[in-house]
């Protein structure tokens, strides 16, 4: 089978060799020259709303799917034309639009920090003056690892907030005083069957992802999947999607939804039964689900920046090391390392050597 | 790092999928347009002895293996001159003819079938004359997965036997009346450290491996172990060597040594913490070894002639395809399926569930 992928990241690096071993062959769309998925399929260099390539593509494969959400939503629908994509267009439009994805939430009966949509700085001024501060005003599409949003806690951070974030559509989201961060992956398949990988817990440095680790009968995993079940049924989703919550005081509200393989979901490759990224091309090409179980105890650690020597990093008993193949930039995902260990405490000093061999790097 | 492989087939390609991870490069050597190792890397598309692709290969990677022994002696002789080549020349000189690598087993003390050199049909009955019948003539170098090679069970069989099998040099082993047989992988880094896998025990069908399971505890692992560890040092070895015994009365009789990765190893891609495959890329680039306990209880059935449908594979709990993207041909091994389960009883019931679908295929 023959798929397209939107992007050559290093999520379609990593569904690149999951889908190998399931006799598939895989064609990037990417603009960049070094786009790291690359070495692992054939690669169309060409913009997103190239419509030439689009189409070169959509006569070249089976089906397409999509390592990130930001693409044109012409881009969705030009290829729709010609061959299945996956996930549909209105599940990319929502979710890559923090305005629909919070109406979502509401519509569907999901916990959310309070939300206003803001379309100039009268907008942001009447919303503030509604929510309160402090507040996060982030752009509706578009942003990522803590980009395109801003911090509001005094009224001295409002004026000129709306321009600074570049005039563009934003929401403002109440601030939620959360204990944690967990996200939740699940796998839906075209005939509707859903799996749900154990909740991850996840620590942010500076709005970018840190450390992930799989949790083991987590109290909120059931009311989780509840929330998760209903986006993914609303959607008629098929693919992988991630549901990042903030943990609050005896429950959780929403975050934001991701129609893709995730971060928090890496630790799967080694620490579940079958990959966020093997069930994602599982789902899409029609083909049974796999197990979501994990396998020993399991946690990931980005790299962030810059790989520490693989020498060092696989020296670590438990380690397995996901080097993107990424030329080093400052605050650029270059890599991760799974741990999986066969219990907690194990995998707890793991970690803490992980992130020495960071700290020193 | 840029990894040369001498053979673009399964071997290749999976030592790419293990490899990418750790931020490695494949370029394959390879004369069949159709290498399936070719998607996951730069295909050089040249026969092994074609000296200016190899001068190509050698000034564009930082090593050079090989997923297959059986290459010219040269081929190796002109890498060396240029680049690190593991496992070196001379591993591969004994690995790759029988009356070598018999006569390395005697001078280390290892018990081996009665064998003889045959280079004439004269030699060849004098040698059945000395070591009696049954026994098996197999061709000193290029044979595999039971080719170039004819067991001899009546007079009759001797009479023009030397000129049936090409008249090229071939050695005469003395039937063993085996009550199994098993292999034993293990990988020796740069700096001598050498790491076991568990002793794989193996079923053959008409000379090809047809199915490997994973031994927890096997009485025979510290001989095995013995056996081979005399092997890797005397030659200085660097990465994954294969060692098959016949399994007698107590004991073990060597019957040959792989000097690559191995199809008795592929349950380790999911069964064991670190495959075959990465531990072999991690031994020739002078990494650290990695881990080669089980995890789980694990079997490999392979594919021959050709794959089931995948959504029948992947639809059997605990099952990982590994679909090798080739032509389907009746004899050729064409993919595997990995299990990987929690104990030996649902281990033995997913192999029957495996089998059924091959024989219904």
């Amino acid at each position: 089978m023959k798929i397209g992928v939107i992007g050559g990241g290093q999520l379609g690096r990593m569904l690149a060799l999951a889908g190998t071993p399931l006799g598939m062959d895989f064609t990037f769309l990417d603009p960049a020259p070094d786009a790291c998925a690359s070495p692992l399929g054939t690669h169309l260099l060409a913009g997103y709303d190239d419509s030439q390539a689009l189409r070169q593509m959509a006569e070249s494969v089976d089906l397409v799917t999509f390592e990130f959400e930001n693409v044109p939503a012409e881009t969705v629908a030009f290829l729709s034309q010609f061959v299945p994509v996956y996930p549909a267009a209105d599940s990319l439009r929502i979710a890559r639009d923090r305005w629909f994805e919070k109406s979502l939430f509401k519509e569907l009966g999901i916990p959310t920090p309070a939300f206003a949509d803001i379309q100039s700085q009268a907008d942001l001024d009447a919303a503030v003056a509604a929510i309160g501060l402090p507040a996060v005003m982030k752009t509706r599409t578009m942003g990522y690892d803590g980009k395109g949003q801003k911090v509001l806690r005094q009224p001295e951070d409002v004026q000129g907030a709306f321009a600074e974030l570049g005039s563009v559509p934003c929401i403002l989201e109440g601030f939620v005083p959360f204990t944690g961060e967990v996200s939740l992956v699940a796998v839906r398949g075209r005939d509707g069957e859903t799996r749900f990988y154990p909740l991850s817990h996840n620590t942010h440095v500076g709005g970018v992802l840190n450390l992930s680790v799989a949790s083991s009968t987590h109290p909120l995993q059931a009311l989780a999947e509840d929330y998760l079940g209903r986006v993914l049924e609303k959607l008629d989703y098929v693919g992988v999607l991630a549901f990042e919550f903030f943990e609050i005081e005896g429950g959780l509200k929403a975050n934001e939804i991701a129609p893709r393989v995730h971060n928090s979901g890496h630790w799967t490759i080694e620490g579940a039964e079958c990959s966020q990224f093997e069930n994602h091309l599982r789902a899409v090409a029609g083909l049974p689900l796999g197990s979501t179980a994990k396998v020993g105890e399991s946690a990931m650690l980005n790299f962030i920046g810059s790989v520490p020597a693989t020498e060092q990093v696989i020296a670590i008993e438990n380690c397995h090391l996901h080097d993107y193949g990424k030329a080093f930039k400052p605050g650029r995902k270059v890599g991760h390392a799974t741990l999986r260990c066969q219990d907690a405490t194990t995998l707890k000093a793991r970690i803490a050597e992980v992130e020495a061999l960071i700290a020193n790097a």
